[in-house]
C-alpha cells in the first residue's frame, strides 16, 4: 500500500522494464549494470539504448528511449553530465517517469556543482521525472529480484535486511559483511548525491515493503529532518527497527563529510536526541550496525533483563564486564532460579549470571537444554544468550548435540534464547542452515559486537511504550505579545504556569525601597529594559542588598551607571526579588536547531554546564517522565538528592518546570531562537525561574544557549 | 639465557622426555594429550605410565615413573586429586622436577578446596617438585613442537605470539580466533589455579624465548602483583608488548570471578595504574587483544601521527569517527603534504586526512602506490593503514595489483604501513600468504577493532622513552618518629619541601590570641591531639575567627567541648592558622593497595571527588611529568586554568607539590596506609596543604582515602 510520493518510488523499486542508456559493451559501468540484471534473477524486460543503435549484448538496441515504444519503469542514465538534459527530453517522450543518474560531478565538489545540480533537478521535474543520484550506484531489490546497480554487487542472500546507504562503496561494505555474517538482505540502494529522492524516501517506502523487517541506514548527513522524522516514525509503526550509523561524531567527520558530499554533518547531540525521539537505534560502526539488524531480524527480546550461558568461566567474566559496557541490563538470579539451577549443576556451587556451565557440559550436552529452558523461563528474563560457536558443517557430531540441547531448551521457555559466537567468524550457508533448522537466532559477531547488539535491542523494546505515548503537540499562539525583557519573559513563563520568583518593578528609588522592605529579607536589583541583554557589563545588577539606605543607594548608582553607558536604552525601572542563596541551580535552555527544530537542554547551573559541558538533550515537546530521565543522565545528578547535608530537591516538581518551559518555548512560535532559564532554582519547597532570556530570529539580543 | 626461579620453566616447556602418568585409551583427557603431542610434531620421547602396566596406544606402560628408569623432563598427573601425593613420591623417587595438575577440586571451590590446594602445593615442594595447575590444561610450546595440552588443540600455526590465560577454555577462543586472523602463535599456556607457577613466571620465562615477540595475556585475578610488575618490565626491556584482558570492569564479574576461581579481582582501577606503569597494554575483549597482537607482532608505529587511506568517502569518515572513540591521534596534513597529495589526486579537491583516494583508484591502481609513498614519507606520520580487503586468493587480479601497489610504495617510505580489513574478517593461509610475500603488515580484524589496536600500539611507542626513564625509588627511613596528629603530619610534610599552610600551636586562650594577632587576618583554630582523628564531631573546628574576643572565646569554648567530649583524649592545645578563602581546592590522597602498594589518587577537592569520584590514579612513586598528566586527565581540570575569571593556578608548582606529598608517603615506609592531603590549596602565588591526616598499619585512626 504506497501512496503520494512513495507510489512513483514503488514503481521504480519494483521495475518490470528497464531501459540501460548509454548501454555499450566498452563501458565497465553497463556491463556490470547488464550483468547484475541476470545476477539478481530479473525476468523483466531490459531495453538497451545506444544514440549510434547496433548491436549490445547480443541484441538490437535503440537509439533512443522515445524509440522504444512500449512502456518503461524506470531508466539508467550512464551518460556524460551535459547529455543528461537532452536524456530527460528523451525520457519525457517516452513517458518514462524514473530516472537514476549514475554521473558525478554535482554537489559533492562544492558551491559549482551544487549549482550544476539544482538546475538538473529543476529539469527532470520540469518534465515530471523522479530523480536517484547523482552519484549514486543505484538500488538492488532483492526480494524482488530487480537490479539497476552500476558496480560489482555484494555477495548478498535474500532475507529481511534492508541496507540504504548515501554513500555506494559503503553500501556495499555493509551488504558484504552482512552476507559474511550469513544474513541476507531484501534491498540494498544507494541514494548518492540525494536531488531528489533521499534516505528517508526509500525508508518510508520500505516501512511498508513485505519482505523488509528491518532496516539498515548509513547517514553523511541529513538533508531534510523532517522527512526523517516521519519516515522514522513510520518505520516504528510498523514494527521495524531502524538503525543507523551516522557519522559526525568528531571533528574530523566534519571535514571529510564537506568534501565528501558537500553536506552538513550537523549536531552530533541533537541527531542523538533525534534518534532517542523517532526510535532510530544508533549504530556507530558497521560491525554494530550488521550485528544489531541480524539480531532484530530474527528475533525481538520482550521487556526484561539478560542472561548468559557459557561453558568457560572466562568468557562469562569477560561477557559481564561487556555488559556493563555498554549497559546491557544483567539479571540478579532469584532464590527460586538459584535453586532450580542448582538441581542441574549440583556441584557448582551458587548458580549465578552469566552461568558458568563448565566444560562438563561437553560431555553432558543435556546441562544446556536443562539451563536454557530453566532461563527462557523465568519471568523475568527478556533474552537469553547463549555463547557458543555453532558448527561449520553437519559432521561435527558433539557440536551439532549441544546446538540440538539449546535449541530443545529454547524451544521450550518463552523468552528468546540467540546463539552467539565467543569471537566474530563468518556464518556460512552450512551454518545458517544448522540453525535455522533448529530455529535458533545466531548471531556470527562475537561477543563484544553482540552483545552491544543485544543492548540496542533490548532498549529498543525497552522504550517502545513510550514512542507510543508521545506527549502532544503544542500549537504556538500567534497573536501572543512577544516578551523581550527578562519581566516580560517572567511574566510570560509565569502565565504559563512555571513558577517564577516573585519581582516587582520599581520605577523609583522610593518604589525599590518600599518592595525591598515588603519582602522581608536581602533583595537582588536587576534593571530592565528591552535594550539591554548583558546587564552585568552596565552596572545593571546587585545582589544582596538589605535596609533602605543600602537599596536606594543601589537604585540610584544602577540609573547613574546605566545612563552614562548606555544612553540610547529604553530603561523602564528595575526589577526587585528576594535573593535567594539556598538550593541547586539548574539551567534549562530552548534553542532551535536549524535541521530538527526546538531542542531542550538541561543541565546543573554554573560550573556544571560552563566547565563539564554536563547537559542533556531532548527534542521537543518532552514529558514528565522524559525531563526526569534527563535529569538522572547529568553526571553530577547526584547533587539533587541532597549532598553534602543538604535537602533533596523535589525531581518531580523539578520535572515539571521543564516540560513547562518546554511548552512555553513552543507556545511562542517559530520565531523563537532561544528561551533560557538560568538559574532555575531547585529548593526542597519550591522550584522557581530566576533568570530568563530570550532570543528572537532578526534581533540582535538573541542568544546562544550553551550545550 | 635463563636463571633461576625460570630455570626449571625452560625444562618444563621445552621437555624432551615426557611421563603421561594415568595415561589409558579409555580416558578422554589421556587420548588428547597423547594425540596432541603428534600433532605438534613432538620428536622427544613419551613414556606412558599406568599403575596396572598393560599395553596403551601400542607401547608398553610403566607401572610407575620410577620404573621409567631414564630421565623425564615433565610428567603430567592425570590421577584422581587424592592420589596426587602418591603420585609425587613416585616422581620424586624418578627424579622428576616438574609436574602439570590436570585435576580440579581445589582453590576454584572455595575455601576447602583451598585447604586442600595449600597441602597439594606442600606436599609438591617437599620434593623438590614444581607445579603447573591444578586445573590446568597445559600448555602447547608451538614454536618447540612440545605439547602438554589435554583438552582438543586449537586450530594454531607457529608464529610469534605467545598467549597466556589463568583459564583453559578461554585460552583457547583466544588462540582460535588468532588463527582465524592468520596469526600464528609461538606458546600456549593456561595456568589454572596457580598453586606454585603463575602466570608471571610465564611471562618472564617468554621475555627471553626467542620465538616470542609479543604477548597476550587473560587474567582473572592477579596472585602476586610484585611478581607480575617485574615480569612485565622485563618484557617492556625484551621490547617485547604485553597485552593484558583482565576481567574486573563491572560488579557482576567480582561475583563470577569469586566463583570460577576462588580469587579475588582486585581494584580496577587500580589495575588501570600498574598497567601504566609497567607497560602492560590492557585489553577489554578478545577482539582488541588479539587484533592488538596481531598488529604489535608484525609491525611497530615509530613516534607521530596517523594516516588513513580509503577508496570510500563513507569508510574515511567512519573510520574518523573511530580514531576520536579511541585516541588515536590522526595527523592534520600540512600544505606541503597536501600540495603533494594534490599533484597525484589533481581532481579530488583539497586531501585531508583520512585521505579518500575514491573508487577511481580502482581503475587506477598507482594512485595507492604514490598516496601511500607520500605519506610514509612524511616525517609526522607514526603509521599508515590503508582500509583495504587483501584478496583471499592469487586469482583476484585486480586486487593483487593494489596490493602490489600499495606494498610499492610502502616500500618506499619510513613509517610503517598497515593493511586493514573494512570489517572483521578471516585470514587464510593464502591471503596471509599474499600480504606476507609484499612485506605488508595485515590486520584483518576490521576497522573498528583495528584501530583500537593501532591506537594501543601508538600510545605504547609514545610511552616507552618514559618507561626507561622511571622516578628513583624513595627509600622509606626507618628511623624516623611517625607523624600522628595533623600538627606532626604538616610539619612532616613541610621538612619534606612540600609547602604547608603556617601553623602554630597554642597552648592557651591568650597564645591563641597572640598568634591570630600577628597572622593579621581572619584565622582558623583545630584542636591538636594524637587521639581525635575527627575534629569536627567534637567540636573541635571554628573557621573565620577575627579579633582577640573572638579568638579567646573560641578557644575556650573548643576546650570544654572537647573536654567533655572525649576526657580520655590527651589534647596537646589549638592550631592557629589563616584562613584561605580563595584558590582552587585539591584532595591528594596516597594509599596502600592491598595487592599493588602505595597509589597517590589526586581530585579536585569537595563535590568533585565525593560526588563526581572524579580522580586519578597511579603507582608511586611518580614524577612531576605524570603529576601534570594526572591533573589534565581530571574532567574538571579547566578549572585549574582559572575558570569564571578566576587566576590561573600553577600547575608547574602543584604537581611538584604532589609528587613531593607522594615522596614523603613513601618515606614513611610499609606501615603507613594512608595519608591525605586535603585539601591541598592551589592559589597562583603558592600551593599549600592546609590540612592532613596519616593512617598507620594497625592503628584505629586510620582513614580510608576516598576515591
Amino acid at each position: 500500500m504506497t501512496v503520494g510520493r512513495d507510489a512513483g518510488l514503488a514503481r521504480l523499486f519494483n521495475a518490470r522494464s528497464i531501459a540501460l542508456v548509454g548501454a555499450t559493451e566498452r563501458s565497465v559501468w553497463s556491463n556490470t549494470a547488464w550483468s547484475n540484471c541476470t545476477t539478481v534473477g530479473f525476468d523483466g524486460v531490459i531495453h538497451l539504448v545506444n544514440a549510434r543503435g547496433g548491436t549490445v549484448y547480443g541484441q538490437t538496441a535503440a537509439t533512443s528511449c522515445a524509440a522504444i515504444g512500449a512502456p518503461v519503469d524506470a531508466a539508467l542514465l550512464m551518460v556524460p553530465g551535459d547529455a543528461l538534459e537532452g536524456a530527460f527530453d528523451d525520457l519525457h517522450a517516452a513517458g518514462i517517469a524514473n530516472a537514476i543518474v549514475l554521473s558525478s560531478g554535482f554537489a559533492e565538489l562544492g558551491a559549482a556543482g551544487g549549482e550544476r545540480q539544482k538546475n538538473l533537478l529543476a529539469s527532470a521535474r520540469a518534465r515530471g521525472i523522479r530523480l536517484m543520484g547523482p552519484n549514486t550506484l543505484g538500488f538492488v531489490n532483492i526480494g524482488g529480484s530487480v537490479s539497476i546497480w552500476t558496480s560489482q554487487l555484494p555477495p548478498v542472500s535474500k532475507g529481511s535486511i534492508a541496507v540504504v546507504s548515501q554513500s555506494g562503496a559503503t553500501g556495499s561494505y555493509i551488504s558484504a559483511y552482512a552476507a559474511q555474517q550469513g544474513l541476507g538482505l531484501s534491498f540494498l540502494a544507494a541514494t548518492g548525491n540525494e536531488a531528489d529522492i533521499r534516505i528517508d524516501d526509500v525508508i518510508s517506502y520500505l516501512a511498508d515493503d513485505e519482505a523488509t523487517s528491518c532496516m539498515l541506514v548509513f547517514l553523511e548527513s541529513v538533508r531534510n529532518a523532517d522527512a526523517l522524522a516521519k519516515a522514522a516514525d513510520r518505520a516504528l509503526a510498523a514494527g521495524k527497527p531502524l538503525i543507523a550509523i551516522k557519522i559526525g561524531t568528531s571533528e574530523h567527520t566534519a571535514k571529510a563529510a564537506l568534501a565528501h558530499t558537500g553536506a552538513l554533518v550537523g549536531d552530533d547531540r541533537v541527531f542523538d536526541a533525534a534518534c532517542r525521539k523517532h526510535g532510530i537505534i544508533r549504530a556507530h560502526s558497521i560491525e554494530e550496525a550488521v550485528a544489531t539488524a541480524g539480531l532484530m531480524s530474527q528475533t525481538l527480546p520482550r521487556p526484561g533483563k539478560l542472561t548468559l550461558i557459557s561453558i568457560s568461566g572466562g568468557i562469562c567474566e569477560i561477557s559481564a564486564d561487556r555488559c556493563d559496557a555498554v549497559g546491557a541490563p544483567l539479571l540478579d538470579f532469584d532464590q527460586d532460579l538459584q535453586a532450580s539451577l542448582a538441581d542441574i549443576l549440583p556441584d557448582f556451587g551458587t548458580p549465578h549470571n552469566p552461568l558458568d556451565v563448565t566444560g562438563a557440559a561437553m560431555l553432558k550436552p543435556e546441562l544446556f537444554s536443562q539451563c536454557v529452558e530453566a532461563l527462557a523461563n523465568s519471568e523475568d528474563v527478556g533474552i537469553s544468550v547463549c555463547l557458543f560457536d555453532a558448527p561449520d558443517d553437519h559432521q561435527s557430531g558433539l557440536l551439532n548435540s549441544i546446538i540440538e540441547q539449546v535449541a530443545d531448551g529454547a524451544a521450550k521457555g518463552d523468552a528468546p534464547t540467540v546463539l552467539m559466537s565467543v569471537a566474530p567468524r563468518p556464518v556460512s550457508a552450512v551454518t545458517r542452515g544448522i540453525t535455522d533448522a533448529h530455529k535458533l537466532p545466531y548471531i556470527g559477531a562475537g561477543l563484544d559486537q553482540g552483545l552491544l547488539a543485544v543492548s540496542n535491542a533490548m532498549h529498543w523494546v525497552e522504550r517502545r511504550g513510550q514512542w507510543r505515548e508521545a506527549p502532544p503537540a503544542v500549537r504556538p499562539d500567534e497573536k501572543r505579545a512577544r516578551p523581550v525583557t527578562e519581566r516580560e519573559a517572567l511574566a510570560y513563563l509565569d502565565q504559563q504556569h512555571v513558577q517564577v520568583v516573585p519581582i516587582r518593578l520599581a520605577h523609583s528609588a522610593d518604589e525599590a525601597v518600599a518592595f525591598a522592605r515588603a519582602n522581608n529579607g536581602p533583595i537582588a536589583m536587576k534593571v530592565s529594559s528591552p535594550d539591554i541583554a548583558h546587564k552585568t557589563e552596565v552596572g545593571g545588577v546587585a545582589l544582596g542588598l538589605e535596609g533602605d539606605e543600602a537599596v536606594a543607594a543601589a537604585y540610584r548608582q544602577m540609573m547613574e551607571s546605566v545612563t552614562r553607558l548606555r544612553p540610547d536604552a529604553e530603561v523602564e525601572g528595575v526589577l526587585i526579588a528576594p535573593m535567594r542563596t539556598d538550593g541547586v541551580e539548574l539551567f534549562v535552555g530552548v534553542m532551535r536547531d536549524d535541521q530538527w527544530g526546538p531542542t531542550i537542554a538541561v543541565g546543573l547551573g554554573g560550573i556544571w554546564v560552563e566547565l563539564l559541558k554536563d547537559t542533556s538533550i531532548r527534542l521537543l515537546p518532552i514529558d514528565k517522565e522524559e525531563a526526569r530521565c534527563m535529569l538522572s543522565e547529568l553526571r553530577g545528578s547526584g547533587i539533587l538528592d541532597g549532598f553534602r547535608g543538604g535537602q533533596a530537591v523535589d525531581r518531580d516538581a523539578l520535572a515539571e518546570a521543564i516540560v513547562g518551559i518546554g511548552n512555553a518555548a513552543l507556545a511562542l512560535g517559530p520565531d523563537l531562537l532561544s528561551l533560557e532559564v538560568n538559574p532555575l532554582l531547585a529548593r526542597p519547597e519550591a522550584v522557581e525561574a530566576l533568570d530568563a532570556l530570550v532570543g528572537w530570529a532578526g534581533c540582535d539580543q538573541a542568544e546562544g544557549v550553551a550545550a
